[in-house]
């Protein structure tokens, strides 16, 4: 059975009774230790580290970060601007998006990096910033993720500049009088190092084409393992064989290259749990199953939903000390959604995979781990009109602090037309 | 290839010219002739028919299902709060949920009818509302939903009592002084008439061990055909089905039950559309695909993500006529995410499936038909920090009436505590 990873019985109780539940908490020491490992990477090579925000958005985790000297790797122009409003410097934000946004003037003004995803995007970029420094993200022809659906490398994505097109891109620039001072490359989740190196590889023979280039950007994707039978990422051994890569590139060429990684889920998944309360079961006969039900569920942590991931899950008690019994249960979502389940099949969303658990009523608490990354940020988000659950940091001197208040229910339909305007009344 | 529904090429230019992209809008024409259908169901029998409002919640849509005599299938109290504020009446309202509402007591004074989905349920009922009447919802033990996803039926579904305690149940209204007056039992989305006549018998079995109930609810999941080789329900096939499974029970028992159902996709899916703007194109090379890139996505539509579920989409030049040509494209959405595609093989988001569309650029419109259902209700709103798209209707005069306004950018982040309340600064 799983733990509690940086919260104790006692504190997910407080959790409930001071902000209730469902409810993010996030650990301070756990951000800060990532971050300390993160910015460790490929040590002593020149490194800027960089968050990708769209893990988990709020500006305390963004602050944070930004203080302890990490970047900010921004997925649309709108992540842009909330970085900015958390306080973090334009010079420490680089966007790297599908859709180019409609300010980019405006950002680009202000000081944010820019690495054009297509050949479109250069053209823009050329009309916002004559004559500026861009970097350019390639799809190097080949991926790591652990799913397809987590995969941004190879031809089954639409994510960056197709690798066979960069005489052509490099032609382009030239005429538009721009200079390629980045390459960039993320090509999704994976742990291994030697495909890491591979990659590596791969995206410094596109260096070679772009003389001007001083900084190769490999993206992030480190995988953690949320699960006991998981492999998560050594990042001193990726870390290695990059640095390996880019000594060996500047033996080859005598061109010493800046480098930066922009991970998400290493940084904050570990340091994330959703604390729910368990308010009902349900049994399903002799063939069938033990259903825990939360007042959670894809309104707050949609990956298991989407791709089958798997999060451990904690029964804290309502009260007193824990229970010496276990059950099997399938943990479902408070949606009126058959999808809405915590413990799927590994990769299979269309399975139940029901899970060992200390016995479970109704009243006790639920602590869904490795809940920092990817759940707030991207979750069916006011499905079943729920309001967004609340966010809170565990600070390192053990204060729960909020930090996103838990959206008031009339503003899940506050952007609605007032009902005197509506139409036919 | 896939034709526009309800709109015209000139109007999806002036959605975009007038509210920007993306934008849901809704076809009141299509909604007045769906209610319709609905209102005729197993005719000449007794129904309340009740909006699963789940589907799209917008006010507006609410209130013109509401005036055309469609009563409330709400999911959470939230969703019955929001149905009062958008001006329902809450006798017309009915809560079966999986989270039963901290609200109930007040809920029920009010007047909402309340069908209990767990014994727990029915305890809470007895506390809250001593002596009433209530609905009991059983999971009669047989689903038909497409997927497992969709199915809210069987021994792998959580949602209902499970049908061989019915019993149990029946000792438990008595002895609480309560009177079981529905029995309910959605199973999820299908259209064949046998298996509604098998579950509509299987309901009616349960509705035996309950002599005061007067009600039966047999639920929604009237499955409707989005794209071309897909087969929608026939509805007055089914309802003469549902009929004459009441007529046999009348005929058993000398027992008449009025009938209710609870359609949602049927209602709304066909009548929205999501128009979005083609911002980019991406090719992988000569094994790979090409894409177009859209301003919306998961955050819009996750259906495709989520399920693998296909929506016809259509491609509207920004201006001038249709163009001869085609191209097979895989289209994606705008997230940093590569499960972020609108082509899905059916049922299996993993994998890749071209459509052949009309040749398509940047700055041409995209529309995603089919978006009624499911989509500006079950979105991964905010992702990226995009902002929550618009909802227009539009009239059967023709005009287009903006019944959700685009959420400001600042709004996404607008619960976070400020940022001079932030710890450690």
């Amino acid at each position: 059975m799983e733990k509690l990873r940086f919260l104790t019985p006692e504190r997910v109780r407080e959790v409930r009774a001071r902000f209730g539940t469902p409810a993010y908490v996030y650990d301070e020491a756990s951000l800060l230790r990532q971050a300390r490992a993160v910015l460790a990477f490929a040590r002593p090579h020149p490194l800027t580290a960089r968050y990708a925000m769209k893990a988990a958005s709020n500006a305390a985790i963004l602050r944070l970060f930004s203080r302890l000297g990490l970047g900010i790797d921004a997925s649309s122009g709108f992540e842009c601007r909330r970085a900015l409003h958390a306080g973090v410097p334009a010079s420490a934000i680089s966007l790297s998006s599908q859709e180019c946004p409609e300010d980019l003037e405006e950002l680009l003004a202000l000081g944010i990096q820019f690495n054009a995803c297509s050949p479109a995007q250069i053209e823009s970029f050329a009309r916002a910033r004559s004559g500026g420094e861009l970097g350019l993200r390639f799809n190097p022809g080949l991926g790591t993720g652990g799913t397809n659906r987590t995969n941004v490398g190879g031809p089954a994505s639409s994510f960056g500049i197709w690798h066979e097109t960069r005489e052509t891109i490099r032609e382009q620039v030239a005429r538009l009088g721009l200079r390629a001072v980045r390459i960039h490359s993320h090509i999704g989740s994976g742990g291994d190092p030697t495909v890491w190196q591979r990659v590596a590889g791969m995206t410094l023979e596109i260096v070679k084409s772009f003389p001007e280039v001083h900084t190769v950007n490999l993206g992030g994707g480190f995988k953690i393992a949320r699960m006991a039978d998981e492999t998560g990422t050594d990042l001193g051994r990726v870390g290695d064989s990059v640095r390996e890569a880019l000594e060996a590139f500047t033996r080859e060429t005598g061109r010493a290259l800046h480098l930066e990684i922009e991970p998400g889920t290493f940084l904050v998944a570990g340091a994330g749990a959703l604390v729910a309360s368990v308010h009902d079961a349900a049994v399903t006969g002799a063939g069938g199953y033990r259903f825990l039900k939360l007042d959670a569920g894809m309104t707050e942590i949609l990956r298991p939903s989407l791709y089958g991931a798997r999060h451990p899950i904690v029964i804290v008690p309502g009260e007193g000390p824990d229970r010496e019994a276990t059950g099997d249960y399938v943990v479902v979502g408070h949606c009126c959604e058959s999808g809405d389940i915590l413990t799927p099949a590994p990769g299979d969303p269309e399975r139940l995979d029901p899970r060992r658990l200390m016995a479970a009523q109704a009243g006790d608490l639920c602590v869904i781990e490795g809940a920092g990354a990817y759940c707030s940020s991207m979750a069916a988000t006011n499905y079943n009109s729920f309001p967004r659950a609340p966010e809170i940091l565990l600070r390192s001197d053990g204060s729960l602090v909020l930090i996103r208040r838990r959206q008031a229910a009339e503003a899940v339909y506050g952007d609605e037309v007032p009902a005197d305007l509506l139409p036919g009344t």
